[in-house]
């Protein structure tokens, strides 16, 4: 089969279409077809060698979302039959022709949506998923706090809270991303980083402050984010862009009874990850079906799989708004 | 009624006992004749005009936790009855004759303990409770680190620690307290401060750190109490006796899905504290009961409140090792 290879540890031009091993399916797997993988900023770190892939995944392929379409499956697989359409969070090797997935980490695909859209989802909305629901226990009538509102776990995010009946402030640096993540639900638009946060929450609360915090920044912007949080609430850090260094202010901490907690999905073990795909398929996929579904994907630009190199350049420029979709023919 | 009253702003000797209005409870609440009250760093605090008692809690008159006999109950109660001996910790007013408490907030005294022993359990040992087990998750099996180990939390999750199945390991600057930590169940003992215990945790959990940090002391230190623990460990915020910065390396926080989570008893909402007295009868109070119960209250000493001077400048020397009780006569 041929996959997406990364020759050499570099910039986007290491990468290049090769013929590779086809994977070989154990009897709880399937083996799928995929049509499409979307990116992620680990790719480009791990074509830069400095995220290599975590065991069990191949150290040269990237690619950490897909979907596509059941080829066939081992022999005790009970959830899923050739010909279905499923998508999924991979550790690695998504950007290939085939792969093999559990039957319990895979998903089914929403009904409606092409399957270069559904490649767009798990990521982004199963993280936000997962951060804002299950960790932070975002609920209705609540607020919720985004910064880098326009990135894939951000407007997703912010669909979630919307369709869960929360509501969301959100920041940005682009007006622009702001104006688009207006558009798919963000209730208050605040210009600037984080710092920018806790004066539009506490306006947009009444004083009260956010029930959850999504952190996808980091470095010094936590504190601010910590500030917007109401007493007992949670912030949920789930990215590292803006640095590793913290200055905490614990008096508030204790004494507003604050909650921090730390995120990532690739290193889970393999039950966390069946566990989530599973709350995530019962809970989330059906919000994306229907004449008007209140979630959909976020796809920038759909590009052949020809054409890596350019799509990791396109999300190395950080103009993209929403997700890069590779199409595998 | 007699109570403790703080006169004025200042030091020990601003302490006095002074005839009060005794409280008229309503009726879903006990009138306590209370035989003895423990003392907390919050009295210090509060009789230094640093820490004022919340709402609806007297003013002037300390005491965070009690032990006493039920003289009266109101119309509405039905769980305690006159002559039943209580306990529970309050937002203050215990250092006197009489107090009124919730009878979804009081709690019985474990059978064969003295009320002097019983005044020595609420508040130690109901933050130890809620931190380590109902916020942490400690569980059999599983490491638990403390920091101050000799204090009363410290003290009261090291025994919890141990009748749960649980294992600790505890730091301590003061060696006499760290051999007295040992005979109450600490299973690795630390001369030093929080920067100590990671490697000494990592050597006890063969390298996999703790599940729960307690970290009774905040500030800098809290850095160190963070590298104890193992993937999705939890970090309980207790005290800030260290500081209330703390520099975080979020890295670790994020790869290692890492939890902080603040805690205070004191400002907490009335449904929050009547949940925890109920699980705590439930789930502690037997343990401290029977011949060779697992748990048991750590007295320092037992002084008359009228020498209720004496009893903050012991506090304050921060030599005693358990608690100071007030007999009340």
């Amino acid at each position: 089969m041929r996959a997406v290879v990364i020759t050499e540890r570099g910039g986007p031009e290491v990468l290049a279409l090769r013929e590779v091993a086809e994977p070989s399916p154990g009897p709880f797997e399937l083996l799928v077809d995929v049509a499409a993988s979307a990116l992620n900023r680990a790719d480009l770190l791990q074509r830069r060698g400095l995220y290599p892939a975590p065991p069990g995944a191949p150290a040269d392929i990237p690619g950490l979302e897909f979907a596509g379409t059941v080829l066939s499956v081992g022999e005790a697989v009970t959830r899923f039959a050739a010909g279905d359409r499923v998508m999924g969070v991979v550790g690695g090797g998504a950007a290939a022709e085939r792969l093999a997935i559990h039957e319990r980490e895979a998903m089914r695909c929403p009904e409606g949506l092409a399957l270069t859209e559904s490649a767009a989802i798990p990521e982004a909305f199963a993280t936000a998923f997962d951060a804002a629901v299950l960790q932070g226990g975002l609920a209705s009538g609540q607020w919720l706090v985004v910064n880098a509102v326009g990135s894939g776990v951000g407007t997703a995010a912010v669909q979630l809270a919307r369709a869960l009946g929360a509501r969301s402030v959100g920041s940005s640096r682009t007006p622009t991303k702001l104006g688009l993540a207006r558009g798919l639900g963000l209730d208050v638009a605040v210009e600037g980083d984080s710092t920018a946060l806790p004066a539009a929450v506490r306006e947009a609360t009444g004083g009260a402050g956010a029930a959850v915090a999504l952190d996808l920044v980091g470095g010094p912007g936590l504190a601010a984010m910590l500030e917007c949080l109401r007493p007992t609430g949670t912030l949920v850090l789930v990215g590292l862009m803006g640095g590793v260094e913290a200055d905490l202010s614990l008096g508030r901490v204790l004494r507003q009874r604050l909650r921090l907690v730390g995120t990532v999905l690739r290193s889970r073990p393999l039950e966390e990850k069946m566990a989530l795909a599973r709350a995530f398929e019962d809970r989330v996929v059906p919000l994306f079906e229907g004449a008007d579904a209140p979630l959909r994907p976020v796809v920038d630009r759909v590009l052949s799989w020809e054409a890596v190199a350019d799509a990791h350049r396109a999300l190395e420029s950080n103009d993209s708004f929403g997700k890069i979709v590779l199409e595998h023919r």
